[in-house]
């Protein structure tokens, strides 16, 4: 039994004719065959091979179980996989790079972070795609799904709906809501420049960062930096610097630009950037040198958009002392895949019910430890695949979830 | 990595200090123990271990797979793992025998579904617990949900609303939606049945079934009987026989009075059984002796309630031919679990978008024929761990599905 639990299901005969008919395109493609049966599977951690087996596991066995949970809710975190099963819910909207593609074209972005999930954390997770982009409908449905999961990790949702969405979520639900596009990115953003500033002899607390792109991940990484005692946040959107005298802001980038900008800086990225010390790049859009040349000496450049970094690496290098990319072919890749396993599971070890923001630079700071012994210009973070990370940032969230500044 | 995988999460220290506490009435409990992390995990299908590993299955291979799904739908079949992916839904209001005991309460036995699926018929399925008992906010959840997943099954959703629920869900969604304790029970009751004849010689369409109980399962017996050609089939409820006169009648109850019961027998259940060839107990209640008594001799008497079937199996092999019921400790088992898997695997296997009466109809028969070769009065049925159920079974299912009575 063991042996085929770990099969991935078999596609139906009609649906290999239809795949058939894309064999030209896709037969013998790397990607499409690495994906071919989907990702994951289910696997039975029970025996279900007797009638013994069966009576303990199911009928009439269950039933025990099942009164003992209505009468004490503490056995379902001790006897159900839910309790510490993540939804990675979705509505398709804001894809990778690719938009709002819908719920079903969102599914292997959401079945490979389910297995990063695993992978990574051993953390149980499941991909959750939504056929509504309506606030209040995903609000209302994550609502409802509650009961059958530990956590929910939302993803790939647009902004400004996710700011909302989440909010809604952290304060009607008993179980901890992580938008991973918001911070994910912050916590492993914030790593970086705290070890940027670490190689360089920088002062974290006197840097002025601009951070060009002011959606999910713009926004949670500005709070993030803000929390963490940077000297000032200068964020830009699509028309320009966010001050307080803009009257075309949602409320979330209104209430950010009275954070944020404390010099008034006005105008477009050029002038964000003039003298500034550091360019975190979460937009998309391409930055043009001659803003990138306006920076201090000396300063960071993390240009994350994928697959094209809003400044060429090559170019950064010659304005900023340590380059970071979102890309894992050039040196100091951001990669979320450095936070959100380890969070959920220092979460779920702790038994809180949210994640905080102490948890969130606990996890930053954890994260930058890590990469301390071969730290250098082009080493700022570990590999996504260094063993030592879940176990040492997941202890860190679960410390600072259990010490007292966390609500558990 | 594969070996962690199969690991189920570890319980979190606050949960594993409650458990503590728990532990006079339950540590040494094989019961107890069997359930302690929950009975399943998710296990990765592909490697995860390289960076190229990750380039492949996660960014930036997967947004080629998600390009293709958004521009042709058929690569979500091939190239997901949730076009075979089973949810089992739940309101909690109808679990087992317990009743209304909460989406919480009902995961154990959710998740006991999930893993047979997967044991019996490799199809992998999610338990979703809803934290809702209203008919329109179950269906407009499940309908967000459907993206998610390649069928729908719903598992101890009280009567009548199930009714309601499995019809809306059936028209609005393009995937197949099943409510086993209807369909489920139905299949095998009808199979036990057909082998009860072909033991004793007796003619199917000539037998007149008295259904105890006239909730999902009842309901759905009566239905296949008649799909099946059986002569009559009366209905008794708390209240007494169906019939026609009846004023008291929910809408289905009301049309299936219309269908049954061609005699007019009106009263309790006294009257149904009197000269009767089949009693069929989906109540829950007990059957008074002197009722089965004025059954025609030569009959069946099928006692499914669990724990307590509701005509003793000693009593009711003094007045009737066979006799089966529930429980896995007596002859002739009536278990879904001979069922469910196989519909949802032959389901998949054709690309069929819904579960048709020609395909429970073939379900039960090639479930019949399975336990031809050991047949007598305590064999009616395969064991619910014979090995060639799910081949022969969800064979018929798809090659029903495919011969122009189903709509694929």
């Amino acid at each position: 039994m063991m042996n085929s639990t770990l099969q991935p299901a078999e596609p139906s005969q009609s649906a290999l004719d239809s795949l058939a008919e894309l064999e030209a395109s896709y037969a013998g493609d790397p990607v499409f065959d690495a994906h071919l049966g989907g990702k994951m599977a289910i696997a039975a951690t029970v025996s279900m091979e007797t009638k013994d087996d069966l009576s303990l596991a199911y009928t009439p066995g269950v039933a025990r179980v099942c009164t003992a949970i209505a009468e004490n809710p503490a056995v379902f975190e001790t006897h159900t996989w839910a309790s510490r099963t993540v939804a990675v819910v979705t509505d398709g909207s804001a894809v990778l790079g690719l938009g709002n593609i819908g719920p079903k074209a969102a599914m292997p972005v959401m079945e490979g972070k389910a297995v990063l999930f695993k992978r990574f954390a051993n953390v149980d997770a499941i991909p959750i795609c939504l056929d509504t982009t309506d606030v209040d409908e995903i609000i209302e449905t994550v609502v409802r799904l509650a009961p059958s999961f530990g956590g929910i990790n939302l993803e790939d949702i647009a902004a400004p709906r996710c700011f909302e969405i989440e909010k809604a979520l952290q304060e009607r639900l008993d179980i901890p809501v992580f938008h991973d596009d918001q911070h994910g990115t912050a916590i492993v953003t914030l790593a970086a420049l705290w070890n940027a500033c670490r190689v360089t002899g920088r002062d974290f607390a006197s840097l002025r960062a601009t951070i060009s792109g002011a959606g999910a991940a713009g926004v949670a990484i500005a709070n993030i930096l803000l929390d963490a005692g940077i000297g000032d946040v200068v964020l830009v959107d699509s028309r320009g610097v966010l001050h307080t005298s803009r009257t075309d802001l949602n409320p979330v980038k209104a209430e950010l630009a009275a954070r944020t900008n404390t010099t008034g800086i006005t105008g477009s990225i050029v002038e964000a950037l003039a003298g500034g010390d550091v360019l975190i790049g979460v937009s998309g859009g391409q930055i043009p040198t001659e803003a990138v040349a306006g920076m201090a000496p000396g300063g960071f450049i993390f240009a994350m958009a994928n697959p094209t970094p809003e400044v060429a690496p090559d170019v950064a290098a010659q304005y900023a002392a340590v380059v970071a990319t979102g890309r894992s072919d050039f040196p100091n890749q951001i990669n979320n895949v450095l936070a959100f396993p380890a969070v959920f599971k220092g979460t779920f070890d702790a038994g809180a019910k949210q994640i905080t923001p102490a948890m969130k630079l606990a996890a930053a700071k954890a994260l930058a430890d890590v990469a301390t012994d071969e730290l250098d210009a082009q080493h700022i973070l570990p590999s996504a695949l260094d063993p030592r990370v879940v176990p040492i940032v997941s202890a860190a969230v679960a410390a600072a979830a259990s010490d007292g500044t966390a609500s558990v």
